[in-house]
């Protein structure tokens, strides 16, 4: 077991990863302000891990209630969140109580932001079951629900007290979950890694045939790279780059997830195709050359990832866009590559070259 | 103008107490991050005072767009809360927009969840228009709505940047609500401040007559106990006494509200009974004398507020209890006085004492 730990002062939490983790309630009993848990899964991770986590909870003396929600991104709505609410309210859990997210992402921000607004704030353990809620949602405290206006509209920063990675969970993902996860890993080359983005090109076989010590390593990396940022930037206030530079595909992304409906790209599939949208600007604004921007295109691919957009006409691209969290004060900021290795946001891109990158890379 | 300043590290914040506040809008100007805001308010009060408040921030250059909601505690939900989602959405206001509440409580906790909430927090400022906004709900940082099974269930701690307390709107405040503000102020004397409580019962008359004066002393008095309290336990993690004190007579308030229904009785007048109650078992406990005890009656009485509760019969009120926040692993925790001006937390009371308390306190 490798033990990250995210220093955010009074809430610095563990990141533990590696096998074997969901039998270690030793980890979890720890951390719990009295001995009772909320589990909130859903129907697609409930039958393969839920019993037996229960199991080995209450054997532990730990009173479970779980709730088992629909799976995917078309649920992570306001719904969804009050059937968490009114199950916590019919089993009266009190302030003490510990809600546990077992799951992927979406799973993740929906008990998440339960935890952080049930009561005004109940404590909170992540336990990701996907390559990518272990990379990225698990790291920096983000929680919250899709609006139909706009996606992750409405949350709040809440951190875990502990995340456990564990990563035979992952041998039960699907090949195309697999591959989103590994956008976000590949993100972090991108933006702040060279050496890893190296690693990744050496072993993306080796991740992709799952091997335990490739995946192992490639999660430690992401957490430890998202932990970093978000340590110097907890409430992501910082004007110039920051924990906005974790949003590298993003903008364009979340225009694509919105454009085709939510739930019909996968988030880290939107997010790949969103990067090649990035790094198409950086190459226009003369930051990356040629050879670079087809060094991340291949690597995207070859993590089995989309690098192509769909045809939503420009236009659509930027009104979506506009709407995106990252426009401050009217006027839209992108995370663009400064080099492999080097993001920066930057707000002076011209309206005609982000019109070129979008139209370039779709279809 | 008198200025308090609540101290809170990184998140303190001013609350100015005088006439002719909501004219001075260079006091708004210096807390916001982009000229632009979003003044929540209801259907009661925007039509005495939004458009002269509007008036004034554009003439300073400031963006406005006001957003009004219907009036009451029945209101204070989930559907109306989309409503300012849907409002901050459609203006397309971003994370450096300022969220402004001119109201009372309701308008208080709704503007305040919207703004802890909306693209995970965007500032807040505070311009309570009611003597119960002003003494309690403007400092302290809670926002939140109710829920159909429990009030104020779903919420946020989210501290203003600034709280404008202006006393001139007191004047158009009905007798009943400024009664209902009087029963936080008379709780400040109860729990910490006994020669407050003295200077309440030689001046409940002009407060009665909305002197000026007498109102400015009361609110500056109820904010700087209740500041101190806050600053010592911002986030109610206190186990034994903090915050917590601050709820003397809303747990037994709190099943009241819940068991008439919402919007039946003011949140203040349901204090004043439950404080009633709470000050009865602790008579039972022998820790107030049976003088003390009808001086606390009395006071309440002369503020022109209920002393008696409704007979919901007393398994329905221990069930409601129940539910509520200050419940800790299942044990019903009730905020009792030691003596006036002495409040305490307290776990042990004995059930026949409680319900005999409830008992003797209906009808």
């Amino acid at each position: 077991m490798r033990t990250l730990n995210v220093a955010l002062g009074a809430r610095a939490y563990p990141i533990h990863i590696g096998p074997g983790l969901l039998q270690r309630v030793d980890l979890v009993a720890a951390h719990l302000r009295t001995p009772r848990v909320t589990i909130v899964s859903n129907t697609v991770v409930a039958p393969l891990y839920l019993d037996a986590f229960v199991a080995s909870l209450e054997k532990a003396g730990i009173g479970v209630t779980p709730i088992v929600l629909p799976d995917g991104e078309a649920h992570k709505n306001a719904a969804t969140l009050d059937t968490i609410y009114d199950h916590l309210l019919a089993e009266r859990c009190d302030r003490t109580m510990t809600v546990v997210a077992l799951g992927g992402g979406v799973i993740g921000d929906l008990a998440g932001y339960a935890a952080a607004t049930y009561q005004r704030g109940v404590p909170f353990i992540q336990v990701p079951t996907t390559l990518l809620a272990q990379v990225d949602s698990s790291v920096g405290g983000k929680t919250g629900i899709n609006h139909p206006r706009g996606k992750n509209m409405i949350g709040a920063f809440w951190q875990p007290q502990l995340v456990l990675a564990d990563t035979d969970t992952l041998k039960t993902l699907p090949d195309r979950e697999l591959s989103a996860g590994l956008a976000e890993v590949i993100k972090y080359g991108l933006i702040r890694d060279l050496p890893f983005l190296d690693w990744l090109e050496a072993n993306m076989d080796r991740l992709l045939a799952r091997e335990a010590d490739a995946l192992s390593h490639a999660i430690e990396r992401s957490c430890a790279n998202k932990a970093e940022v978000v340590a110097a930037d907890e409430l992501e206030m910082a004007k110039e780059g920051g924990r906005a530079l974790l949003n590298l595909g993003h903008t364009f992304g979340h225009a694509i997830e919105t454009g085709v409906g939510y739930g019909e790209w996968l988030h880290g599939e939107a997010v790949a195709a969103g990067t090649v949208m990035a790094a198409d600007l950086s190459r226009r604004l003369g930051w990356l050359s040629r050879d670079d921007f087809e060094r991340a295109v291949a690597l995207l691919a070859k993590a089995g990832l989309p690098t192509r957009s769909p045809e939503l006409g420009t236009d659509r691209y930027l009104d979506l866009m506009s709407h995106d969290k990252k426009v401050i004060a009217g006027r839209l900021r992108l995370v663009l590559l400064k080099r492999l290795g080097e993001a920066v946001t930057y707000g002076e891109a011209a309206p005609g070259d982000i019109r070129a990158a979008i139209e370039s890379c779709c279809g």
